[in-house]
């Protein structure tokens, strides 16, 4: 089976390494015929790369060569790569790829271009790098109603955090630290901010619920604003602050969909998911709570699961895997601020022990949070469950507070 | 599709209920036909049973009917499911298994008869419960030369040694609540022997390395010898006890297969899965570790992973999913008193301050454990890396002191 990969950088590279060393074996274990780079599409030149004579420069090569029956994506971003895959599917070759800005903004038209042309568009490594997830959701978990999920989705944000949590550092420096180690770009803006999240979170609802969630109808956000003050508070709660991507289904069949820093209990599985580590907590009516713990990034985990998408396209040319969704459903995302949750609030007041009074008259019962170093010009605490509106304007209704840190208490 | 349950206990009724109450949904997300219970084959009578009118005592009626493409097994051991289950898969007939001692004892033969005739054979509900994991390992991870695989493998045992570690419970006391709450068996010999982690372990093994391995070749070791006083030191060492199923590929290619209490450190994730969970964690030389976690059996994570097993055999029944394994290899697993591994040793000593010196002589460098209450009668430590005969040869040799407990240090 020949297949062409589009892209060198990370994860292409990386599949064609794991292919050129382990393609026999697999052949062997897990398929009839034998696996084959043809071609790498890449504009950028690599003329010491052992496989140098596999580069095209000229999508045309592949695209027109009959031997190619499997594509593999890992540009990333969505032009050129849309086009590319479009114009694959259209040709009857199944794709695969990594690329989940791709499969969360332009996912349903792709899934219904390769059903029209009855080939496969599998996209496992977009959501969890090496992590199974995808998979596992919509194949073994199929007979479960899924509750919700709620997942660390992003390896550099939970990096981030976790030198936060456990060494003290601010954000600025373990930014730093993430970009050095190769865990952030140099604009880090995409993780930082919960857009890679964001993307994610669609295509796991998307699998989950059915219908395709468009990033833009998803509000998130980032760890930016979080401060040590925070991380220390947290703490006093038996908690850890994290970035996490949930997706319920409401009771009316709406769903409540959101990427935001969350307080997480420590008891809870997703606590102790530290460094650039994810992982992804599906709640089934059946099973319950069922964790995938793993690798989010980097290249081989990536690549490998690039790899095993690549054999079950190639042991399914004559048959559709049914991994997908329909279109998107119009009002099916509730406004997030409608939801209620409790709260984790850090104000900063004139005199925390003359207002605490007022606060209490206006929230009700709070539970209220200390850390060594606080002064009386700051004051924390667990609210009831609020919407965030009604939280916000209560908080504004009391003279002489204003409101430092907002943050969900994650309910997973 | 109309299907046919073999037996009718807890597992085999939650399958009939998960698609009497779902399978016109699953019809429309998952599958092109309805799915549908014809029979139910039971030697008991449920004259009060809302499915009454599908119950039949006679396998005949089964195996003679055309419409019955897929069976479902869930009695339990090897007689009559063996009969039953071979005959199906000769009859042309997919058949779906939550029975680990089946799939364990007879797998490669009902696999080979599975190819033979064109079916599938599917048997993920036999580990792990609700848990995705064979499909996982099987495909999601196919591009990975499997390292290794450790597991919490049996739930009741993992609800004795979680109220012996956080209530300081005895094992008997333990396991008598187990029982009360239906965890244990009445004769709760095959959980607490490691016999049902063994079966579990030889499955993933087969899976992950390819070849047959049949339970009666691997040491597996409960956890009734455990007392206290280890829980106590192994928390002094920041550790909890385990009872652990590890499978490892060696650098010459023989396999280390064992079910054995380990003492698993709590930085590890296997550390905190607690009550009756499981979790495998499977070390992938692409993907590193991964770990899958959640409610290792219980009447509907079991059946909706063998209802997720049927929905994939009725979407393959024109082409037969690829997973198994090939014949038993002779001699590729290591006798594992041949191994190297840290050990916690618990001894009664005449003098433990008098005795420690002579200790050190013969093993080396040691490190101390201690318990609150402990007498100079007692002494435990952790050792450096020994095979296991080695070990007790050493021990054997040391005039005054007496073996009250070994137990392997996890490397997971």
């Amino acid at each position: 089976m020949n297949i062409a990969v589009l892209g060198y950088g990370t994860v292409g590279s990386g599949v064609v390494e794991i292919i050129n060393n382990r393609g026999k074996d697999l052949m062997n274990k897990k398929m009839s015929e034998n696996l084959f780079v043809k071609y790498i599409l890449e504009i950028r030149d690599f003329p010491d790369d052992k496989n140098k004579e596999k580069f095209t420069k000229n999508f045309e090569d592949i695209i027109r060569d009959h031997e190619i029956s499997v594509v593999v994506e890992t540009i990333g971003g969505i032009n050129p790569a849309f086009d590319f895959t479009s114009r694959c599917l259209s040709a009857g070759k199944h794709v695969v790829t990594s690329n989940k800005e791709l499969v969360a903004e332009k996912g349903l038209e792709l899934l219904e271009l390769a059903k029209k042309n009855n080939v496969n568009f599998l996209f496992e490594a977009s959501v969890g790098g090496g992590i199974p997830i995808l998979r596992p959701l919509s194949v073994c978990l199929a007979a479960n109603n899924i509750r919700s999920i709620n997942g660390i989705l992003n390896g550099t944000t939970n990096f981030i955090l976790t030198k936060m949590i456990s060494d003290n550092m601010s954000f600025e420096t373990a930014l730093k630290i993430a970009q050095k180690k190769g865990y952030a770009e140099k604009d880090p803006t995409a993780d930082v901010e919960g857009h890679d999240a964001c993307r994610k979170i669609c295509i796991l609802a998307a699998l989950a619920f059915g219908n395709h969630i468009y990033p833009k109808d998803v509000h998130s956000e980032g760890i930016t604003k979080i401060m040590l003050e925070d991380v220390a508070y947290a703490a006093s709660y038996n908690s850890v602050i994290k970035l996490i991507g949930t997706a319920q289904q409401l009771n009316n069949g709406q769903l409540y969909i959101l990427v935001s820093p969350a307080i997480v209990n420590k008891t809870s599985q997703l606590a102790s998911v530290d460094d650039v580590f994810n992982a992804i907590l599906v709640d089934g009516d059946a099973t319950d709570e069922v964790l995938f713990y793993g690798k989010g990034a980097g290249k081989f985990p990536t690549a490998s699961a690039v790899v095993a998408d690549v054999i079950d396209a190639c042991n399914h040319t004559d048959k559709r895997r049914l991994i997908g969704w329909g279109p998107e459903k119009k009002g099916v995302i509730v406004d997030y601020k409608t939801i209620k949750n409790q709260y984790y609030v850090r104000l900063r007041v004139f005199d925390s022990f003359q207002i605490l009074p007022t606060i209490k008259a206006n929230l009700g019962d709070i539970h209220l949070l200390s850390r060594s170093g606080a002064t009386t010009l700051e004051l924390a605490f667990i609210t009831n469950e609020y919407t965030e509106t009604e939280l916000i304007d209560k908080i504004e209704n009391i003279k002489g507070a204003e409101l430092k840190s907002l943050i969900r208490v994650a309910k997973c």
